[in-house]
């Protein structure tokens, strides 16, 4: 790819990510300026397009999408990153992933806490599970990994890459009270993902109110 | 209908089912590329125009949308139709139906699952329920049957088709842990079946909640 | 008003029904055709816009609203009006209304069964009583009557007329099973009345399930 | 600032604030006339742009929002402010802050009463809360006072006066069965209040649910 084609690419990249954002702001996903967002723009070295750091998704702008390198270092654009940069690096590491994304929805955050003693919550049996990349059944049992929420940034990095490296079939996790992260191997499957894990977090949450 | 009239409509057809898809997006009803729409253009031998396999629905367009014959083979443009084609002709088939819509909400998700020992969910009482073809009364009831959910697509089929002759008068079916199915002898027929469906089942899985 | 200030004025009334009823819509108020909405056009005789049967509220246009009299004749317009015009009529009979408003919420459906027994549902306490037309505190106590649901129109409308009278100081009723019934001595009220009640409906429901 | 900056900014001030009426209003927390917002356009002497009173929010537009002063004369536009204007002057004062907003949703109207015995509702454990200014930690207890709701505005006001000295911390109040107040530094940061509080509210509300 030369010069121009990865301008053309990088800049296809923010477009997108700042769509997404107002998209799941608009289902009530990332409101407060919570969630943020990242895809890959080039592999080696690392360029990742992240959303900065608190800003209101509703209105989000390509000029509010930064790059970073491996270790979290602006690179391009100007703010700072979002405080979980280090979650969305972790994430591209483990899973060779070409898209973050972080939601923060009213279900996300409610099983977060209902389920933390189990350490995660287990769906199965849902025709959605088979949107996951890699489902072949609605049999599948994906298990969503909680991990405890902390503000010392490189201890949930740490913990993160634990948890991905135990549950290696997982395809997002929640922090406990916060929310979810999911990843794909395009923009286009993390969104993907993002709708099916949102859409059976809300099922298992009310499901367990019917019962 | 000549050759340039039967282009027409089918264009026509192509843009509504579009249109549909992402309405149908906007309400949460079709997340994750789930869900399927298809239209009859031609009776004798049968065209159906039907969603592409695995589209995003909220940006779905009319190039996504392909034609396939009574026995599931494109005959008109790329792309791979639906694994659930077949349940679309056996609806096609068994009721005359112009137009078949199945959707995938929070509701008809949870209630499949919650009634599926039960085989169906009864709905009765509701003056939406006169909005279903045929009905003139609040008290009629409406059995929607359960069907168990399977990979297995010619045995679904099969089993859709026992279903579909055994509740003659049933306007849709759920596909357990799936979602719902539901038709008319037009598109918009189908779209108020689909729109008082979910409806009536939201009603149904709130009340449970309440009582 | 001369002939001509009728006519805009007869254009402004149905231009605000058509845009009232796509409004509603997005709101999952008036799913699958049903709702209806009225406003009056002239008093001597009564010229009343109504909403014809049997339409998509989502694609509302002004060619489906129609003319009728005080006696339910169409006076201009195509289309066969709502079934349930006699309740309209009855309604601007009974309270001197401009404008009625019948919407089909989930809440108010699961409520009007919920409460049926009762009678009505009693709602006390909350400010938003207060946009109710001469409501002027919170303590305020708003009764709406539940009248059982039928398909004999004439029955329906002389129970809604003894409804009425009975309780003067209502500003709706639910019919059972199928919704809301609510005015205004303009559009603006009628639709402010629709989103107070509507409002408040889903207050209760919701405080049910909370105890 | 000179008296052209001035008007300028005031204009962006009303300008924003419509917007962000017909944004809580497409949300459904400012229904029914509900719900009012106020800005300070300048601080000495104290110039707050406030909604009119009875206005609907999901049509406001710039000609609906005043200039109060300090003791809630109108001093620009034309109309009537809210009854509730003390209130925001209240805040102003106590809490030097920008912008109040006052929101009036399903979820604020059940927890003010569902907490009102205890005086207020407790947050706790959730990231969300670090969106609230000041805010470091997931860890934060944030508490929302209850205030009794009355139709007696200046004493309505005093109450307010002492809750907001007595809760020095709080980043907003309930009134009881009528609504959420909160404020900000900025009116991109009362936006991201609201949305956080309205948030956290539905998150406990839907807890209490579930258990």
């Amino acid at each position: 790819m030369n010069k121009q084609e990865e301008a053309l690419s990088s800049s296809a990249v923010t477009d997108t990510l700042a769509e997404l954002g107002r998209y799941f702001y608009s289902r009530g996903w990332v409101l407060g300026t919570s969630g943020n967002f990242s895809a890959v723009i080039q592999s080696e070295p690392l360029r990742l397009a992240i959303t900065a750091s608190g800003v209101d998704k509703g209105a989000l702008t390509t000029e509010q999408i930064l790059q970073i390198d491996a270790d979290g270092r602006v690179v391009a654009g100007s703010g700072r990153p979002s405080d979980e940069a280090r979650l969305h690096t972790a994430v591209v590491k483990a899973r060779g992933a070409q898209a973050v994304l972080h939601t923060h929805s009213v279900w996300s955050t409610i099983l977060s806490e209902a389920h933390a003693s189990a350490g995660g919550v287990g769906i199965c049996g849902y025709e959605m599970l088979k949107g996951l990349a890699g489902v072949k059944t609605h049999e599948h049992r994906e298990w969503l990994p909680i991990i405890e929420n902390s503000q010392d940034m490189p201890a949930l990095a740490g913990t993160a890459e634990e948890t991905l490296a135990k549950h290696a079939d997982a395809h997002g996790f929640l922090l406990r009270g916060h929310g979810l992260y999911t990843w794909g191997s395009s923009l286009a499957e993390a969104k993907r993902h993002v709708e099916i894990l949102e859409f059976l977090l809300e099922v298992v949450g009310r499901t367990q109110q019917n019962t």
